[in-house]
């Protein structure tokens, strides 16, 4: 027996905020906080979301480190538009009060430059035992767009350069 | 100075394990014991990851409870194709040795079912306050395939039957 979706009607308001510095503060400290990413990328036309480890080149863009092996390389090899998601719930709470932001970016390869190498060793020194293996390549992300969700309510939209990106 | 990409070679041998039964089982609890994912959506072609909260249907299938303010729910009226990843790291340890699970699907809009609002309630008690909200719908996911990541080099594909839902 189902139910008529009647519940109370809410007004359609634009639920985006203006943009301020504390929301650029927050949703840059999303990503210099984050050590690993929900990434999704578009195969055969088809969305698809995996987990990657996420730092930063040494001018604050997001960056991965990932294997030819792994899908999600082959398919930004043939189609580099991207959106990553971060900003981890501990484990208590409401996961969905928990700030997070989505990026939309487009992919590019890097090569292993040795400064870059270095800065993301810094945060991710584990990745040592494989950074050098030949499948293993440096992906950087080109932010096109930014969505901040500081919890219910709270919805910002901005801009690379809100992010120190421009 | 950029370095050469001339480290090991590694044999490109298939990282995809047979699917045996603890495969199965490792990826029906990360369904079961999921209080939210990340959602991907395509969003004028682009991918795009947010985070949802995620429960199931009494069947065993993916369920969210979404808003119609929230553009991913606008994007999966326009293309239901989605993706949803499951099986959050805790605090500590590498995140990428943590089991997860990536769903392709295609999503569903449902009714507000009696039996179905009742279940979801059970694990996400806090939705009572807005679940009856007009612009909240309830969305399955229809599974197509499944990957899992038991951490390195523990790969497998699996199908809707080995995750109950056949």
């Amino acid at each position: 027996m189902a139910v008529p979706d009647t519940g109370p009607e809410r007004p359609r308001t634009n639920p985006i905020r203006p943009t301020d510095d504390e929301a650029r503060r927050l949703a840059r400290s999303l990503i210099d906080e984050a050590r690993f990413a929900a990434l999704a990328v578009l195969a055969e036309g088809r969305p698809v979301v995996t987990r990657i480890a996420l730092g930063t080149t040494p001018r604050g863009a997001p960056l991965t480190l990932v294997s030819d092996l792994a899908a999600h390389t082959v398919a930004l090899r043939a189609d580099p538009k991207a959106s990553l998601l971060v900003g981890e719930p501990g484990p208590r709470g409401d996961p969905l009060t928990h700030p997070r932001l989505t990026l939309e970016a487009t992919a590019r390869f890097l090569r292993k430059d040795p400064a870059l190498r270095a800065h993301y060793l810094a945060t991710h020194p584990k990745s040592k035992l494989y950074v050098d293996f030949a499948d293993f390549h440096f992906v950087t992300f080109d932010v096109v767009a930014a969505h901040l969700n500081g919890g219910f309510g709270k919805a910002f939209r901005l801009t690379p350069a809100d992010l120190g990106l421009g």
